[in-house]
Protein backbone atom coordinates (compact mmCIF):
# COMPACT_ATOMS: atom_id res chain seq x y z
CA UNK A 1 0.00 0.00 0.00
CA UNK A 2 1.25 3.71 -0.53
CA UNK A 3 0.77 6.35 2.07
CA UNK A 4 1.04 9.93 0.85
CA UNK A 5 2.75 12.01 3.96
CA UNK A 6 4.47 15.59 4.65
CA UNK A 7 7.94 15.41 4.51
CA UNK A 8 10.52 12.63 4.30
CA UNK A 9 11.01 9.39 5.54
CA UNK A 10 12.33 9.59 9.17
CA UNK A 11 10.13 12.35 9.67
CA UNK A 12 6.96 12.52 12.66
CA UNK A 13 4.45 11.32 9.92
CA UNK A 14 6.79 8.61 8.96
CA UNK A 15 6.28 7.00 12.40
CA UNK A 16 2.90 7.14 12.68
CA UNK A 17 2.56 5.61 9.54
CA UNK A 18 4.54 3.21 10.68
CA UNK A 19 2.48 2.65 13.47
CA UNK A 20 -1.25 3.22 11.30
CA UNK A 21 0.28 0.86 8.19
CA UNK A 22 3.11 -2.34 8.51
CA UNK A 23 4.89 -1.83 5.23
CA UNK A 24 3.31 0.91 3.79
CA UNK A 25 5.07 2.79 0.76
CA UNK A 26 6.17 6.28 1.55
CA UNK A 27 4.68 8.90 -1.16
CA UNK A 28 6.60 11.73 0.35
CA UNK A 29 5.29 15.29 -0.16
CA UNK A 30 6.49 18.89 0.08
CA UNK A 31 3.18 20.45 1.42
CA UNK A 32 0.12 19.42 3.18
CA UNK A 33 -1.85 20.30 0.01
CA UNK A 34 0.47 18.38 -2.11
CA UNK A 35 -0.68 14.89 0.13
CA UNK A 36 -4.32 15.96 -0.62
CA UNK A 37 -3.08 15.88 -4.23
CA UNK A 38 -1.27 12.55 -4.29
CA UNK A 39 -4.47 10.92 -2.46
CA UNK A 40 -6.75 12.68 -5.24
CA UNK A 41 -4.64 11.47 -8.01
CA UNK A 42 -4.09 8.03 -6.97
CA UNK A 43 -0.43 8.36 -6.34
CA UNK A 44 -1.36 7.07 -3.29
CA UNK A 45 -4.05 5.06 -1.71
CA UNK A 46 -4.25 6.82 1.58
CA UNK A 47 -2.47 9.55 3.29
CA UNK A 48 -1.21 10.14 7.27
CA UNK A 49 -1.51 13.62 8.64
CA UNK A 50 -0.95 15.65 11.47
CA UNK A 51 -4.46 16.80 12.84
CA UNK A 52 -3.56 18.10 16.63
CA UNK A 53 -0.94 18.73 18.78
CA UNK A 54 -0.99 18.69 22.45
CA UNK A 55 1.41 22.40 22.61
CA UNK A 56 -0.22 23.92 19.11
CA UNK A 57 -4.25 23.29 18.84
CA UNK A 58 -5.68 21.96 15.67
CA UNK A 59 -4.30 21.97 12.29
CA UNK A 60 -7.10 24.00 10.82
CA UNK A 61 -5.47 23.54 7.15
CA UNK A 62 -5.71 20.00 6.86
CA UNK A 63 -9.32 19.88 8.61
CA UNK A 64 -10.14 22.71 5.43
CA UNK A 65 -8.30 20.18 3.05
CA UNK A 66 -10.00 17.25 4.51
CA UNK A 67 -13.69 18.73 3.82
CA UNK A 68 -12.45 20.06 0.42
CA UNK A 69 -11.53 16.46 -0.33
CA UNK A 70 -13.62 13.12 -1.16
CA UNK A 71 -11.63 11.25 0.93
CA UNK A 72 -12.67 10.12 4.55
CA UNK A 73 -11.05 9.67 8.00
CA UNK A 74 -10.05 6.10 8.12
CA UNK A 75 -8.00 5.67 11.45
CA UNK A 76 -6.11 7.80 14.10
CA UNK A 77 -3.08 7.06 15.88
CA UNK A 78 -1.21 9.43 19.14
CA UNK A 79 2.83 9.56 18.21
CA UNK A 80 4.89 11.30 21.32
CA UNK A 81 7.15 14.11 19.38
CA UNK A 82 10.04 12.73 20.78
CA UNK A 83 13.11 14.38 20.14
CA UNK A 84 17.25 12.80 20.20
CA UNK A 85 20.93 14.68 20.14
CA UNK A 86 21.96 11.99 17.42
CA UNK A 87 25.93 11.59 16.77
CA UNK A 88 27.80 9.71 13.78
CA UNK A 89 29.42 7.70 17.04
CA UNK A 90 28.12 7.30 20.44
CA UNK A 91 30.26 9.34 23.25
CA UNK A 92 29.24 11.48 26.23
CA UNK A 93 28.15 15.51 24.98
CA UNK A 94 30.43 18.00 24.19
CA UNK A 95 30.03 21.07 25.61
CA UNK A 96 30.13 24.11 23.28
CA UNK A 97 29.66 22.08 20.41
CA UNK A 98 27.54 22.84 17.31
CA UNK A 99 24.16 20.94 16.47
CA UNK A 100 21.68 20.83 13.14
CA UNK A 101 18.07 21.93 14.39
CA UNK A 102 15.39 22.86 12.51
CA UNK A 103 13.94 26.02 14.50
CA UNK A 104 10.94 24.84 15.29
CA UNK A 105 12.87 21.56 17.57
CA UNK A 106 15.24 24.41 18.60
CA UNK A 107 12.33 26.55 20.40
CA UNK A 108 11.25 23.17 21.83
CA UNK A 109 14.56 21.90 23.45
CA UNK A 110 16.25 25.23 24.78
CA UNK A 111 16.81 23.78 28.32
CA UNK A 112 18.90 21.02 26.84
CA UNK A 113 20.77 23.32 24.38
CA UNK A 114 21.63 25.69 27.12
CA UNK A 115 22.35 22.97 29.81
CA UNK A 116 25.21 21.70 27.38
CA UNK A 117 25.55 25.14 25.51
CA UNK A 118 25.24 23.92 22.29
CA UNK A 119 25.35 25.97 19.51
CA UNK A 120 22.36 25.78 17.11
CA UNK A 121 23.33 25.38 13.28
CA UNK A 122 19.83 25.88 11.25
CA UNK A 123 18.81 22.98 9.13
CA UNK A 124 15.18 23.28 6.89
CA UNK A 125 13.99 20.22 8.19
CA UNK A 126 14.78 17.18 11.28
CA UNK A 127 15.36 14.09 9.25
CA UNK A 128 17.39 16.44 6.60
CA UNK A 129 19.47 17.62 9.77
CA UNK A 130 20.78 13.99 10.34
CA UNK A 131 21.06 13.03 6.91
CA UNK A 132 23.86 16.13 6.63
CA UNK A 133 25.54 14.95 9.48
CA UNK A 134 25.86 11.56 8.78
CA UNK A 135 27.25 12.71 5.00
CA UNK A 136 29.49 14.95 6.28
CA UNK A 137 28.28 17.89 5.12
CA UNK A 138 28.21 20.02 8.26
CA UNK A 139 30.99 20.72 10.06
CA UNK A 140 28.51 19.81 13.47
CA UNK A 141 29.07 17.70 15.25
CA UNK A 142 25.72 16.58 16.26
CA UNK A 143 21.26 16.65 15.12
CA UNK A 144 18.52 16.81 16.43
CA UNK A 145 15.76 14.62 15.20
CA UNK A 146 13.49 11.62 15.83
CA UNK A 147 14.98 8.44 17.11
CA UNK A 148 13.33 7.09 13.93
CA UNK A 149 15.38 9.64 11.72
CA UNK A 150 18.25 8.46 13.82
CA UNK A 151 17.64 4.64 12.93
CA UNK A 152 17.35 5.75 9.42
CA UNK A 153 20.51 7.55 8.86
CA UNK A 154 22.75 5.01 11.13
CA UNK A 155 23.51 7.56 13.72
CA UNK A 156 23.37 7.13 17.04
CA UNK A 157 21.27 8.48 19.71
CA UNK A 158 23.27 9.94 22.14
CA UNK A 159 20.55 11.74 24.35
CA UNK A 160 16.51 11.00 23.94
CA UNK A 161 13.50 12.61 25.26
CA UNK A 162 15.34 16.07 25.04
CA UNK A 163 12.42 18.31 24.60
CA UNK A 164 11.52 20.72 27.12
CA UNK A 165 7.82 19.75 27.49
CA UNK A 166 7.24 15.56 27.41
CA UNK A 167 3.79 16.62 26.92
CA UNK A 168 4.15 17.04 23.53
CA UNK A 169 2.26 14.48 21.50
CA UNK A 170 0.45 14.93 17.97
CA UNK A 171 -2.69 13.11 16.94
CA UNK A 172 -2.49 11.66 12.84
CA UNK A 173 -5.48 10.64 10.70
CA UNK A 174 -4.97 8.48 8.12
CA UNK A 175 -7.10 9.87 5.08
CA UNK A 176 -8.11 7.61 2.04
CA UNK A 177 -11.60 5.86 1.15
CA UNK A 178 -13.47 2.79 3.18
CA UNK A 179 -11.12 0.32 1.22
CA UNK A 180 -8.17 1.50 3.53
CA UNK A 181 -10.18 1.29 7.02
CA UNK A 182 -7.92 0.62 9.48
CA UNK A 183 -8.65 -3.18 11.03
CA UNK A 184 -8.22 -3.01 14.73
CA UNK A 185 -9.32 -6.21 17.18
CA UNK A 186 -12.57 -5.24 18.80
CA UNK A 187 -12.35 -1.19 17.79
CA UNK A 188 -14.48 1.08 19.13
CA UNK A 189 -15.42 3.39 16.89
CA UNK A 190 -14.82 7.33 16.85
CA UNK A 191 -16.95 9.66 14.30
CA UNK A 192 -15.85 12.83 13.32
CA UNK A 193 -17.91 15.61 12.17
CA UNK A 194 -18.05 19.09 10.89
CA UNK A 195 -20.96 21.37 11.19
CA UNK A 196 -21.82 25.49 10.54
CA UNK A 197 -24.22 26.58 12.95
CA UNK A 198 -26.90 29.26 12.18
CA UNK A 199 -25.98 32.82 14.15
CA UNK A 200 -28.76 32.40 16.89
CA UNK A 201 -27.84 32.40 20.43
CA UNK A 202 -28.16 28.91 22.27
CA UNK A 203 -27.49 27.27 18.73
CA UNK A 204 -24.31 25.26 20.35
CA UNK A 205 -26.24 24.09 22.88
CA UNK A 206 -28.95 22.74 20.56
CA UNK A 207 -26.69 20.84 18.83
CA UNK A 208 -24.53 19.36 21.48
CA UNK A 209 -28.41 18.50 22.75
CA UNK A 210 -28.78 16.28 19.82
CA UNK A 211 -25.92 13.78 21.32
CA UNK A 212 -26.24 14.11 24.93
CA UNK A 213 -30.00 13.74 24.72
CA UNK A 214 -29.16 10.38 22.93
CA UNK A 215 -25.98 9.48 25.63
CA UNK A 216 -23.99 9.92 22.95
CA UNK A 217 -19.87 11.18 24.47
CA UNK A 218 -18.09 13.20 22.70
CA UNK A 219 -14.16 13.32 22.38
CA UNK A 220 -13.59 16.55 20.89
CA UNK A 221 -15.12 19.71 20.27
CA UNK A 222 -14.02 22.81 18.86
CA UNK A 223 -15.22 26.02 17.44
CA UNK A 224 -13.43 27.82 14.40
CA UNK A 225 -14.85 31.23 13.27
CA UNK A 226 -15.88 31.07 9.44
CA UNK A 227 -13.82 33.42 6.92
CA UNK A 228 -16.02 36.31 5.39
CA UNK A 229 -18.51 35.60 7.85
CA UNK A 230 -18.12 36.64 11.27
CA UNK A 231 -20.13 35.97 14.19
CA UNK A 232 -20.42 32.33 12.18
CA UNK A 233 -18.26 29.20 13.18
CA UNK A 234 -17.56 25.83 12.13
CA UNK A 235 -17.82 23.39 14.71
CA UNK A 236 -15.43 19.95 14.88
CA UNK A 237 -17.03 17.01 16.82
CA UNK A 238 -15.93 13.60 17.71
CA UNK A 239 -18.75 11.39 19.07
CA UNK A 240 -17.73 7.84 20.96
CA UNK A 241 -20.01 6.07 18.82
CA UNK A 242 -20.28 4.14 14.72
CA UNK A 243 -22.04 6.59 12.19
CA UNK A 244 -24.41 3.71 11.46
CA UNK A 245 -25.68 3.20 15.17
CA UNK A 246 -29.60 3.90 15.20
CA UNK A 247 -29.08 6.33 18.03
CA UNK A 248 -25.83 8.21 15.93
CA UNK A 249 -28.25 8.26 12.79
CA UNK A 250 -31.08 9.82 14.93
CA UNK A 251 -28.56 12.29 16.24
CA UNK A 252 -26.70 13.21 12.68
CA UNK A 253 -30.87 13.75 11.52
CA UNK A 254 -31.28 15.72 14.61
CA UNK A 255 -28.80 18.12 14.23
CA UNK A 256 -29.61 18.58 10.15
CA UNK A 257 -33.03 20.14 11.03
CA UNK A 258 -31.73 23.50 11.92
CA UNK A 259 -27.43 23.26 11.03
CA UNK A 260 -26.23 24.97 7.81
CA UNK A 261 -24.59 22.21 6.96
CA UNK A 262 -23.80 18.79 7.93
CA UNK A 263 -20.05 16.84 6.80
CA UNK A 264 -19.34 13.36 8.16
CA UNK A 265 -14.87 13.66 7.77
CA UNK A 266 -15.06 9.42 8.63
CA UNK A 267 -16.28 6.69 11.13
CA UNK A 268 -13.10 4.89 12.38
CA UNK A 269 -11.21 2.59 14.86
CA UNK A 270 -10.42 5.07 18.02
CA UNK A 271 -6.61 5.12 19.26
CA UNK A 272 -6.19 5.79 22.84
CA UNK A 273 -4.02 8.88 24.04
CA UNK A 274 -0.89 8.28 25.13
CA UNK B 1 4.44 51.13 29.98
CA UNK B 2 6.57 48.05 29.55
CA UNK B 3 5.48 45.27 27.80
CA UNK B 4 6.99 41.75 27.71
CA UNK B 5 6.67 39.80 24.26
CA UNK B 6 8.09 36.94 22.57
CA UNK B 7 10.51 37.61 19.94
CA UNK B 8 12.29 40.54 18.77
CA UNK B 9 11.50 44.46 17.55
CA UNK B 10 9.88 44.18 13.97
CA UNK B 11 7.97 40.71 15.01
CA UNK B 12 4.50 39.87 14.76
CA UNK B 13 4.06 40.07 18.38
CA UNK B 14 5.92 43.79 18.35
CA UNK B 15 2.92 44.54 15.60
CA UNK B 16 0.08 43.60 17.78
CA UNK B 17 1.60 45.16 20.50
CA UNK B 18 1.54 48.65 18.70
CA UNK B 19 -2.51 48.49 18.01
CA UNK B 20 -2.86 47.52 21.55
CA UNK B 21 -0.61 49.64 23.87
CA UNK B 22 0.61 53.25 22.13
CA UNK B 23 3.80 53.93 22.62
CA UNK B 24 5.04 50.92 24.44
CA UNK B 25 8.41 50.44 25.80
CA UNK B 26 9.12 46.52 23.77
CA UNK B 27 10.82 43.79 26.87
CA UNK B 28 12.11 41.04 24.33
CA UNK B 29 12.08 37.44 25.91
CA UNK B 30 13.56 34.48 24.24
CA UNK B 31 10.49 31.70 25.06
CA UNK B 32 7.06 32.42 26.08
CA UNK B 33 7.74 30.98 29.51
CA UNK B 34 10.65 33.82 29.64
CA UNK B 35 7.60 36.17 29.01
CA UNK B 36 5.08 35.65 31.44
CA UNK B 37 8.53 35.56 33.72
CA UNK B 38 9.09 39.17 32.74
CA UNK B 39 5.25 40.00 33.85
CA UNK B 40 5.62 37.77 36.98
CA UNK B 41 9.22 40.10 38.03
CA UNK B 42 7.58 43.20 37.67
CA UNK B 43 10.04 43.61 34.19
CA UNK B 44 7.08 44.61 32.60
CA UNK B 45 3.59 46.06 33.25
CA UNK B 46 2.05 43.52 30.43
CA UNK B 47 2.87 41.11 28.21
CA UNK B 48 1.29 40.60 24.67
CA UNK B 49 1.32 36.98 23.34
CA UNK B 50 -0.46 34.89 20.15
CA UNK B 51 -3.19 32.70 21.82
CA UNK B 52 -4.49 31.36 18.41
CA UNK B 53 -4.00 31.08 14.76
CA UNK B 54 -6.75 30.60 12.01
CA UNK B 55 -4.14 28.28 10.18
CA UNK B 56 -2.51 26.34 13.21
CA UNK B 57 -5.45 26.64 16.04
CA UNK B 58 -4.91 27.52 19.51
CA UNK B 59 -1.58 28.02 21.50
CA UNK B 60 -2.05 25.60 24.32
CA UNK B 61 1.30 26.36 25.46
CA UNK B 62 0.54 30.09 26.79
CA UNK B 63 -3.13 29.02 28.27
CA UNK B 64 -1.28 26.90 30.29
CA UNK B 65 1.15 29.57 31.57
CA UNK B 66 -1.76 31.76 31.83
CA UNK B 67 -3.40 29.42 34.27
CA UNK B 68 -0.41 28.67 36.34
CA UNK B 69 0.13 32.91 36.24
CA UNK B 70 -1.40 35.71 38.22
CA UNK B 71 -2.26 37.81 35.82
CA UNK B 72 -5.41 38.00 33.70
CA UNK B 73 -6.28 38.77 29.83
CA UNK B 74 -6.96 42.62 29.74
CA UNK B 75 -7.26 43.04 25.97
CA UNK B 76 -7.15 41.62 22.50
CA UNK B 77 -6.31 41.66 19.05
CA UNK B 78 -6.38 40.10 15.73
CA UNK B 79 -3.43 40.42 13.33
CA UNK B 80 -2.92 39.45 9.57
CA UNK B 81 -0.03 37.97 9.36
CA UNK B 82 1.40 39.70 6.45
CA UNK B 83 4.65 38.82 4.93
CA UNK B 84 6.55 40.83 2.48
CA UNK B 85 9.70 40.47 0.35
CA UNK B 86 12.20 42.95 1.35
CA UNK B 87 15.01 44.50 -0.49
CA UNK B 88 17.80 46.77 0.05
CA UNK B 89 16.92 48.73 -2.47
CA UNK B 90 13.17 49.11 -4.00
CA UNK B 91 13.19 47.04 -7.76
CA UNK B 92 11.78 44.07 -10.00
CA UNK B 93 12.16 40.90 -7.95
CA UNK B 94 15.28 38.88 -9.65
CA UNK B 95 14.43 35.56 -10.66
CA UNK B 96 16.56 32.79 -9.19
CA UNK B 97 18.49 35.22 -6.20
CA UNK B 98 18.64 33.81 -2.55
CA UNK B 99 16.57 35.14 -0.19
CA UNK B 100 16.77 34.94 3.91
CA UNK B 101 13.64 33.02 5.24
CA UNK B 102 12.74 31.36 8.39
CA UNK B 103 11.40 27.60 7.78
CA UNK B 104 7.86 28.43 9.13
CA UNK B 105 7.47 31.66 6.50
CA UNK B 106 9.22 29.76 3.97
CA UNK B 107 6.22 27.19 3.92
CA UNK B 108 3.58 30.02 4.17
CA UNK B 109 4.95 31.39 0.80
CA UNK B 110 5.95 28.10 -1.22
CA UNK B 111 3.70 29.32 -4.24
CA UNK B 112 5.54 33.07 -4.42
CA UNK B 113 8.98 31.59 -4.11
CA UNK B 114 8.30 28.74 -6.75
CA UNK B 115 6.69 31.35 -9.26
CA UNK B 116 9.89 33.45 -8.60
CA UNK B 117 12.15 30.79 -8.65
CA UNK B 118 13.86 32.31 -5.86
CA UNK B 119 16.66 30.03 -3.20
CA UNK B 120 15.92 30.10 0.41
CA UNK B 121 18.24 30.93 2.59
CA UNK B 122 17.05 29.84 6.72
CA UNK B 123 17.02 32.32 9.08
CA UNK B 124 16.46 32.14 12.56
CA UNK B 125 13.74 34.45 13.03
CA UNK B 126 11.83 36.74 10.25
CA UNK B 127 13.04 39.94 12.10
CA UNK B 128 16.58 39.08 12.44
CA UNK B 129 16.48 37.86 8.34
CA UNK B 130 16.09 41.28 7.59
CA UNK B 131 18.92 42.97 10.22
CA UNK B 132 21.22 40.26 9.01
CA UNK B 133 20.03 41.57 4.97
CA UNK B 134 20.63 45.17 5.80
CA UNK B 135 23.82 44.64 7.93
CA UNK B 136 25.21 43.21 4.73
CA UNK B 137 26.61 39.85 6.64
CA UNK B 138 24.75 37.54 3.99
CA UNK B 139 25.21 37.24 0.53
CA UNK B 140 21.29 36.91 0.40
CA UNK B 141 19.78 39.26 -2.05
CA UNK B 142 16.17 39.50 -0.11
CA UNK B 143 14.14 38.82 2.93
CA UNK B 144 11.16 37.74 4.24
CA UNK B 145 9.23 39.71 7.65
CA UNK B 146 6.74 41.62 8.65
CA UNK B 147 5.84 44.77 6.83
CA UNK B 148 7.38 46.35 10.28
CA UNK B 149 11.08 44.67 10.35
CA UNK B 150 10.93 46.21 6.89
CA UNK B 151 10.32 49.76 8.62
CA UNK B 152 12.43 48.94 10.93
CA UNK B 153 15.72 47.90 9.75
CA UNK B 154 14.98 50.35 6.52
CA UNK B 155 14.46 47.66 3.78
CA UNK B 156 12.05 48.36 1.00
CA UNK B 157 8.94 45.97 0.35
CA UNK B 158 9.69 44.72 -3.34
CA UNK B 159 6.43 42.29 -2.93
CA UNK B 160 3.91 42.32 0.12
CA UNK B 161 1.52 40.18 0.53
CA UNK B 162 2.98 37.07 -0.57
CA UNK B 163 1.54 34.17 1.86
CA UNK B 164 -0.13 31.92 0.31
CA UNK B 165 -3.35 31.87 2.62
CA UNK B 166 -4.92 35.41 3.25
CA UNK B 167 -6.79 34.41 5.66
CA UNK B 168 -3.72 33.97 8.02
CA UNK B 169 -4.52 35.53 10.67
CA UNK B 170 -3.67 35.21 14.58
CA UNK B 171 -5.72 36.59 18.10
CA UNK B 172 -2.62 38.31 20.10
CA UNK B 173 -3.83 38.45 24.31
CA UNK B 174 -2.61 41.19 26.61
CA UNK B 175 -1.99 40.14 29.97
CA UNK B 176 -1.49 41.91 33.18
CA UNK B 177 -3.26 43.39 36.15
CA UNK B 178 -6.35 45.36 36.29
CA UNK B 179 -4.47 48.61 36.07
CA UNK B 180 -3.19 47.49 32.62
CA UNK B 181 -6.73 46.56 31.27
CA UNK B 182 -7.17 48.18 27.64
CA UNK B 183 -9.37 51.12 27.37
CA UNK B 184 -11.39 51.87 24.14
CA UNK B 185 -14.68 53.79 23.38
CA UNK B 186 -17.75 52.10 24.19
CA UNK B 187 -16.61 48.73 24.54
CA UNK B 188 -18.25 45.31 24.44
CA UNK B 189 -16.95 42.80 26.84
CA UNK B 190 -15.26 39.19 26.48
CA UNK B 191 -14.95 36.94 29.47
CA UNK B 192 -12.51 34.16 29.31
CA UNK B 193 -12.75 31.11 30.97
CA UNK B 194 -11.50 27.55 31.13
CA UNK B 195 -13.13 24.48 33.39
CA UNK B 196 -12.67 20.99 33.96
CA UNK B 197 -15.70 18.59 34.11
CA UNK B 198 -16.12 15.15 35.44
CA UNK B 199 -15.93 12.35 33.20
CA UNK B 200 -19.93 12.45 32.41
CA UNK B 201 -22.06 11.95 29.68
CA UNK B 202 -23.94 14.69 28.59
CA UNK B 203 -21.81 17.30 31.02
CA UNK B 204 -20.76 19.32 28.41
CA UNK B 205 -24.49 19.96 27.08
CA UNK B 206 -24.93 21.03 30.95
CA UNK B 207 -21.98 23.75 30.89
CA UNK B 208 -23.17 25.43 28.00
CA UNK B 209 -27.09 25.45 29.65
CA UNK B 210 -25.45 27.40 31.92
CA UNK B 211 -25.01 30.15 29.35
CA UNK B 212 -27.61 29.31 26.41
CA UNK B 213 -30.51 28.91 29.30
CA UNK B 214 -29.39 32.75 30.42
CA UNK B 215 -28.70 34.01 26.84
CA UNK B 216 -25.39 34.37 27.08
CA UNK B 217 -23.55 34.17 23.20
CA UNK B 218 -20.27 32.37 23.29
CA UNK B 219 -17.39 33.06 20.93
CA UNK B 220 -14.97 30.51 21.23
CA UNK B 221 -15.26 26.62 22.90
CA UNK B 222 -12.40 24.24 22.61
CA UNK B 223 -11.91 21.37 24.77
CA UNK B 224 -8.63 20.02 25.48
CA UNK B 225 -7.74 16.41 26.64
CA UNK B 226 -6.03 16.71 30.10
CA UNK B 227 -2.15 15.34 30.55
CA UNK B 228 -2.49 11.73 32.11
CA UNK B 229 -6.23 11.87 32.92
CA UNK B 230 -7.63 9.92 29.82
CA UNK B 231 -11.05 10.96 29.16
CA UNK B 232 -11.08 14.23 31.10
CA UNK B 233 -11.07 17.45 29.42
CA UNK B 234 -9.96 21.29 29.93
CA UNK B 235 -12.18 23.72 28.48
CA UNK B 236 -11.95 26.77 26.75
CA UNK B 237 -14.88 29.29 26.49
CA UNK B 238 -15.32 32.34 25.55
CA UNK B 239 -18.48 34.47 26.41
CA UNK B 240 -19.69 37.93 25.24
CA UNK B 241 -20.49 38.85 28.24
CA UNK B 242 -19.05 41.14 31.16
CA UNK B 243 -18.15 39.29 33.63
CA UNK B 244 -19.85 41.58 36.53
CA UNK B 245 -23.30 41.26 34.87
CA UNK B 246 -25.91 39.39 37.14
CA UNK B 247 -26.72 36.84 34.29
CA UNK B 248 -22.87 36.12 34.07
CA UNK B 249 -22.65 35.92 37.54
CA UNK B 250 -25.55 33.31 37.87
CA UNK B 251 -24.20 31.35 34.99
CA UNK B 252 -20.65 30.95 36.77
CA UNK B 253 -22.26 30.25 39.84
CA UNK B 254 -24.31 27.32 38.11
CA UNK B 255 -20.88 26.27 36.22
CA UNK B 256 -19.16 26.14 39.70
CA UNK B 257 -22.11 23.52 41.04
CA UNK B 258 -20.69 20.64 39.33
CA UNK B 259 -17.36 21.91 36.81
CA UNK B 260 -14.20 20.52 38.74
CA UNK B 261 -12.74 23.35 38.40
CA UNK B 262 -13.20 26.76 36.70
CA UNK B 263 -10.70 30.20 36.00
CA UNK B 264 -11.62 33.11 34.73
CA UNK B 265 -8.93 34.08 32.46
CA UNK B 266 -10.45 37.64 31.99
CA UNK B 267 -12.90 40.06 31.44
CA UNK B 268 -11.91 42.32 28.29
CA UNK B 269 -12.91 44.68 25.48
CA UNK B 270 -13.64 42.71 22.60
CA UNK B 271 -11.93 43.53 19.07
CA UNK B 272 -14.08 42.07 15.53
CA UNK B 273 -12.28 39.35 13.72
CA UNK B 274 -10.34 41.19 10.91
Amino acid sequence: MRVAIQGERGSFSHAATDKLYKDAELVCCETFADTFAALRRGRAEAAVLPFENALFGSIHQNYDLLMRSRARVVGEVFRRIELCLLAPRPGAIARGASVLVHPVAQGQCGVFLRRHRLRAVLAADTAGAVRTLMEGKSEAQYAIASALAGELYGASAVSRGIEDDARNFTRFLAIGSARTLRRVKQPSFKTSLAFVLPNRAGALFKALGCFSLRDIDLAKLESRPMKGRPFEYVFYLDALARQELPAMQHALGHLGEFAEKVSILGCYPRAEVP
